[in-house]
């Protein structure tokens, strides 16, 4: 047990959900690494939530929010970390949960359905359709689900399926604490934020603009730039880098 | 099988390395994660040896062949990635290796030996001394080898160690890519580079520097000075950040 004063109490339980993840065949191995760039992302990030990452989870909820087949991907990761929250954000801008992974078997597939559904997420899996002009699993996916998507929001994903994903006339929000990473810079909106905090403050957003009209949702999202965003995301690794040079 | 000429070859054919480790029980999960942190912190320095880095990697070479006893400290990640090399530079430098992990069991510690003598290295591993002060499995380590060592090398290592190591009179090289670690703040010598680009880099510096006069292996030492080497290692990727704005 991990001591709730510990001073990285947060991510090292993080940590620790992941490799029990692994254990029940839920997480990759290389969800693990990949877990790891995004924690030293964040660690120069401050380990907080900054302006330019709120200012995105706003605008990705009014786009979900306006969206006709709004489609939530989980990997893994994202079904480990914050898998009652996905319910959650689902429910309120209504959208569809699909289970979409990079390293596929069907049972995994089931596995992350099974763990989702006990948090009360029913999730599309049925791998009845796919993505064209994408070689890796990621181009299985659902026919009622990303299949027929407008908006997809893809927590912690691969380059290369954001770029089909786009190809496909599909509006793209990533959660990507690499603000330099392809997703990040395919993605046509760029959460730059810790996903345990991203998709809870999605949660309020969504409880906060489900009463606007389209039009007042259309005027959250229509002053969006993403490349301000990362280069907002960029300026404050640098800043918090030149902060700590002080404790060097 | 990656193909060789896939941009990320050497970054994918390293993360296969560890995957396969944890497979045969010599890499740990959380050394997965370890490993993604680095990672990420290669990428912002751009993945390759840096001046700050190559100033350091001498600098410890010509530290440990002045030592009476130095060690070369291994644990699961180290070991399946540069064992080869661990071995040659233990060689030339004449310091003992030794296995040592911060999640520990005799079983893991065995096969780390294992796996290293098949390079013919013979790691020592009694775990017949303790290190005061440590509360963590780091704390066991052998009789002939850092209980007595003045120099240790510990390539990817934990700050709580390196804190230890040091209030035991040691002098301590690490290799972290993260130049705000508590390791990396703590340490005599820090190299801010990638291991697997490190380890080759000392052994051809022990090489270079074997045959120099005790005089002449002191002057190289006694103008070192680390917090320069972090301070520049900081530069560095707020450097890359900003050239990097670009392709934004």
């Amino acid at each position: 047990m991990i001591p709730k004063d510990h001073p990285r109490y947060e991510s090292l339980v993080t940590r620790e959900k992941l490799v029990e993840g692994v254990r029940r065949g839920i997480t990759a191995l290389e969800g693990l690494i990949a877990h790891g760039r995004g924690e030293a992302f964040d660690y120069i990030l401050g380990e907080r939530t900054r302006e330019f990452a709120l200012k995105a989870e706003k605008v990705a909820v009014a786009m979900m929010l306006l969206a006709k087949n709004p489609v939530i991907s989980v990997n893994g990761n994202t079904a480990v970390l914050v898998p009652k929250e996905i319910g959650e954000l689902a429910e309120i801008v209504n959208a569809r949960v699909e289970v979409n992974v990079f390293h596929y078997s069907r049972e995994r597939v089931n596995r992350i359905a099974d763990h989702l559904l006990k948090f009360g997420v029913s999730a599309l899996c049925a791998g009845d359709a796919e993505l064209e002009g994408l070689s890796s699993a990621r181009r299985i996916v659902d026919r009622r689900g990303i299949f027929i998507a407008d908006v997809v929001l893809v927590p912690l994903e691969d380059g290369d399926r954001c770029e089909i994903l786009k190809r496909h006339g599909k509006k793209v929000i990533a959660i990507d604490l690499n603000p330099l990473s392809r997703t990040a810079r395919m993605a046509d909106v760029t959460i730059v934020d810790n996903v345990i905090r991203a998709i809870p403050k999605m949660v309020e957003f969504a409880r906060e603009l489900r009463d606007l009209s389209r039009d007042e949702l259309e005027s959250i999202v229509s002053n969006y730039d993403n490349r301000t965003t990362l280069a907002e995301a960029i300026e404050g690794i640098k800043e918090y880098l030149e902060s700590a040079k002080r404790i060097i």
